[in-house]
Order: structure tokens, then sequence, then C-alpha cells
């Protein structure tokens, strides 16, 4: 129902294949969810997109569920259907509690709000502000 | 030069000034910024959305900086100039270092990047991500 | 300081100077705004989308200035800082009080903070609001 | 289907049901749409929201029509399809005729196609559109 | 199930019945798709955007595979699942390959990542980027 | 004037340089644009970003002109200025003139306008666009 099938096993290449089993050890599962199986059309995609988020997540300064609710709020903010389904699952299987879900929510509601203000506004950057 | 004049102290009203008050005490200085004063052009407003703000960014389940942090995300991803200045200096004045701003921005950026894929691909969400 | 120069009166082609001729006409002024003197870098875009914008701008069921406040809304949403800028004062113009820029605001910023938690959430539609 | 389950009446607490009857009330129905049964998810948030819709949303001097009309531009504008589909219902509810819907719908797409003409071209803004 | 029925050739009226005919003599197919049927909700609006938008996708000096790429790339930005749908479609029917699909994606992709970067670093233009 | 400082040659680590020098290069000038500079508050951000655009924008299936016109209509949609100039620039560098330009701009437009009018109508997808 996608603008491209779903790659699955038996139809995938040596790379796609590559990248499948990486995604299943790193999560502990046999599933691959249909992102992946999307994006097969393109194996070199596919394969730079899995390695660049893997990096990109991974434990740093920000811990890993700081950046899923970080994810969870772009992914809403442009309008992500599937992103915003498949980041608060992610959240959830990196321990997000239904309080801090509850309490992201208002986050995202409000800066959605002040930036529609501030854009109306056309507020002009106070020189305190810049670097 | 925005769209309403910046509405200083000897200008605002009553209720208005109440507010700036209230910023100028829970950030410990004189400085009130340009966003309060060009709401102030609707003090209700303007005592409306403090109220709101405090609330939502009041420590909870999620601390103050990771609030910073998503406000960021939002700001960026709605193309809200002043915001994005705004909250990364609000966020340096919660003690986010360069190294976590460092890595905040990939994660912005990376999310934004999936979600395009995502809806270019028109991928159908998983049963499993559904509540 | 555009990505094009600004068309003004003395090199503009025929066409350019019949489209500047009923800007200046239709609002009463000598002054060409800088959104129809950048567009004037192709004469037939600007002429369709004059034209256009004078059918669709045209008292009909909706008047005039609930027609501009829709453009606000818009323009905000898609953060266009200079039709912000265009059509606030194009509602001042069509007599829209401060009182009445001071209601429009928070109905937008409302929207937006709905729009987002509509999309956080993935709320399913309501059959009742189908068709 | 959504990230979190509906909270249908006998599971919700008593601040929902609270807000759930006020829902009821202010419009004359015994049914409370999905937006607010997925918000019940934190009874809190329901509250504010609601009662901050109603603030907004108020007659005051823009009718409630004309307030229902800016939040389907917003909503549109945002691409969030709940949010379009359950206030083109409410205007409905509040008379838009099949006239008025007609003639709202290009106003948001010329505002749509010019936001991104003038991005495109980077248009400065004219000094006399400054407040 | 959208917010307007869709129009049947049966119930269409004559302005609408000449899109129609327009439509699949342009396309060489009996079948017009959803939206037109539903954009008959208004044959004036119906008329003008079927006519605007033949003068636009003309071959000029782009030819008209890229522009359908092109709005593919605005489709996928702004989330509009239905047009991403229709100009993936429209784009195989003018010839784009599995490889030209794959090869567009990143570089959509590509931007949204940078476009988040830039807004983050709120990164000034360069003297030399003006017109 | 960003939220960073931007990086000069003289404050600039082994890797930025390396970068820079990279930029340089492929671009046949000793001007490295404040993206790039401001980008390299974290080298390996820079590093990666650089290395992913040069795979991404390289000739393929489709010509770099192609590429820059599709990056220029993300950026436009985007609302971010600085990658609207920069890409402008970079398109007029891979010799796009003012008739391909003039003629790109309607293509951006009419497709805002049509997903605005598709998602104020949620029409919902033909079967036969689906893969």
């Amino acid at each position: 129902m996608g603008t491209v099938p779903l790659v699955h096993d038996d139809a995938a290449g040596a790379l796609a294949l590559v990248v499948f089993d990486e995604i299943r050890a790193a999560r502990g599962t046999d599933y691959v969810n249909n992102f992946w199986r999307a994006l097969a059309m393109d194996p070199d995609l596919l394969a730079a997109t899995w390695a660049r988020l893997q990096a990109v997540m991974a434990p740093g300064t920000l811990d890993p569920l700081t950046k899923e609710l970080i994810y969870i709020a772009v992914s809403v903010t442009n309008g992500c259907g599937y992103c915003v389904h498949s980041h608060t699952a992610a959240s959830r299987g990196k321990s997000m509690t239904p309080a801090q879900h509850a309490e992201l929510l208002p986050v995202i509601a409000m800066s959605a709000q002040t930036n529609a203000l501030a854009t109306a506004l056309q507020v002009e950057t106070d020189d305190r502000f810049q670097a």
C-alpha cells in the first residue's frame, strides 16, 4: 500500500539481508519493521541509513531515551504518522513510562504554540541570544 | 520590526507588568526578552502563555534540560528562528554542554531525514506499533 | 538580498508594467511591494499570480478581512515571515482592529497546539466526521 | 490504533469524566470524539486543553465560524488529517455553507502558493510593513 | 471518507464534466482520480486548478519528468500522502525508472537533514549567495 | 549571529581542516561557506554530513542540476532561507539558466497549492496508485 513494495527476506539481496540481520541482532527480535523493508528498494540507501541511525542514536552525553523523545518530537512536528508510531514504540522499549509520555506531549504542544506566536509576531532575536 | 511594537515597562498595563515581574523573578534577571514584550500586545494572552509555559516546563518525570532540548527540536522543525535562538540560550542556562548540543543536532537531522523517507515511501504502520 | 533582483519600473517589460499598474490601481497607491517586484523575474508568473490572487480574495460568501486573516494563519504556519508581514499589513488596511489581531493569534496558536497533540496521539478519525 | 488507547467512560477517572461531561454539555450531544478520549491518557492535559480551547474559541471580536475557518486553515497547513476532519465538521455545525467551504479552500491554497514563492525568492520585507 | 463527497460523472455539472473529459483526453484513460472528483465540489476551483496545472507542468526548459520529481519532493516535505502517491505514479507514467526513484529519495532526505541543521545553527547567509 | 560561532581556519582542528580542504578542492574555490563553518562545532558531524552530501549529489541516473533543483524545492518547503540561498547559488554554478529558475518556481508553488487542497479535502488514495 506504500509507493514501493516491501522487500521480504526471500526477495532481498545480500546487502539487504546483512542489514536485516543487523537490525534483528541489535533489537533482539526476529521482526524487521516495514520502514526497513520499504527502504530495501535501494540496498545502499538502506545500509547507509541504518548505519547512520546506529551512530546517531548510540548512548553519549545524551541517553538513548532522551534521543527517542527528541525523535518523537521532530516526527510529530513533521507530521510523519509512521515515525510517531515507531518511535513511540521504541521509546517504550527504552523504558519510557506512561507518565513520561504524558509529560512529553505538552512540551511538544507548548512549543508548537509559542513557535506560532513568535512567527505571527515576527519577534526579532534579542542580541543576547546570539552566539 | 515585528508585526506589533514591543511593549516596554513604561507603556505596559498592570497585568503585563505582573507577568514581566514574574519572568524576572523566575529567571533571576532584569531582562525581559522580546517575545514576551511583543506578546504583551494582549495582556491576557501574555499571562495565559506564561502561566502555561511555567506549568509545562516544570521539573517532573522529565528534567528541565530534556524539556528544553525537545523544545529546540520542535522549534527547528517548525523553522522558528527566534525560538531556536531563545531555547538554545535557555538550554545553555540549564547547563547544556557543547557536547550535548553537538549530540542533539544529528538526532534532529536524522529524524528529519527518516521522516522524509518514510513519507516518500508511504510506509504503512506495523500492527505491533499500535496501542 | 533575495535570490533574484527586484525589478524596478525602468527595467520592467510591458507585461510587468501592466501588472504593476493594476496593483497600483487596485490599492490606490504608487507603491508596489517587493514580492511583486521579485516575481517580475518571470512576467508570466507575475501576471498569473496577480490575476489568481484578485479572483480568490474578492468578496464573496466570505468577506475580504476574513480571507486576510486566513491568509495570515496559513503564512504563520508555513513560517513565511515576509507573508506574515505583508498580510498583517493588508489586514490592517482592511480594518482589522488591534483587538481582532489579538484574538486571531491564540486561535492560530491553539490550532498549532492541538494539531501537535492529535498527531502525537495518532488519533483515528471518528466515523461521524467523514463526509 | 493510535499511540495510546482511547479512554472510555467506564475507565475514566473523576477529572476526565468532568471534562467529558463539559464537552457533552457544551455541544448538546452524548458523543465525545476520539481526540478527547485519547488525550484523557493524561487528565490534567485533557482538562487544560479543553479549558483553553473554550476560552480561545468563544465569541469575541471574531465570530465563532471565522475562528473555525482559521482552525481549518492551520490544520491543513500542518497536515493534521484528524484536525481537518474535526474542524470541518465543527464548521458545518456552526453553519458553514458549502459555498463558504468552497471559498475557503482556494484562499488556503493561494496562501500556500505565494508562501512558497516568497520563500523561494527570499523577498525582503518592505520597510512599510514593519510595525 | 474525505471532507466532501467525490463527484461522479452522473452527478457532475457541465463545467466539471468538461474538465473530467479534458483529464481523460490528456492522459489517454477513462479514469479520473479522486483528487479531481473531490475538487469538483467547486467546479470553478476544479477548472482553474486543472488549467493552471497543465500550464505549469508542460514541457519547457525543464522536462516533464524533472517537474514530477520536484512535485514529489514538495509533496513529501509537506507530508501530503495522497500527493506523494499520485505524483509517484505520475512519474512512473513519465518513465521514471526504479533507479531514478531510488536516487531521488536520498536527495530529498539529505535536504531535509541539512535544512534542519542550518535552522538549528541559525546560519547567516553568505554575502556571495545574495542576488 | 547564529547559535554557535563560525569556525575559521585558524581555530579549526585537524579533521575540520581536512573537510574544509575537501570542500575547497571539490568546488575549485578558497571560499568555505558559513554552513560548514558553523557545522564545524562538531567535526564528526561536519565530516559525516559532507561525505554523505558528496555521495548523494554525485551524478547518477539523475543529473547534478536536477538534484540541486530538488534540493531547492525541499528547502523552500521547509522554509530554510539559508538553504534556499545556497542551493539557488549552487544551481547557478551548475548552469541553471534564468529561464529554468523561472520555470522551477511555479512547479514548487503549484505543488504547495494542490498539497493544501488534497489535505483540506482529505482525499483518499486511489487503489491504482498503490504499489
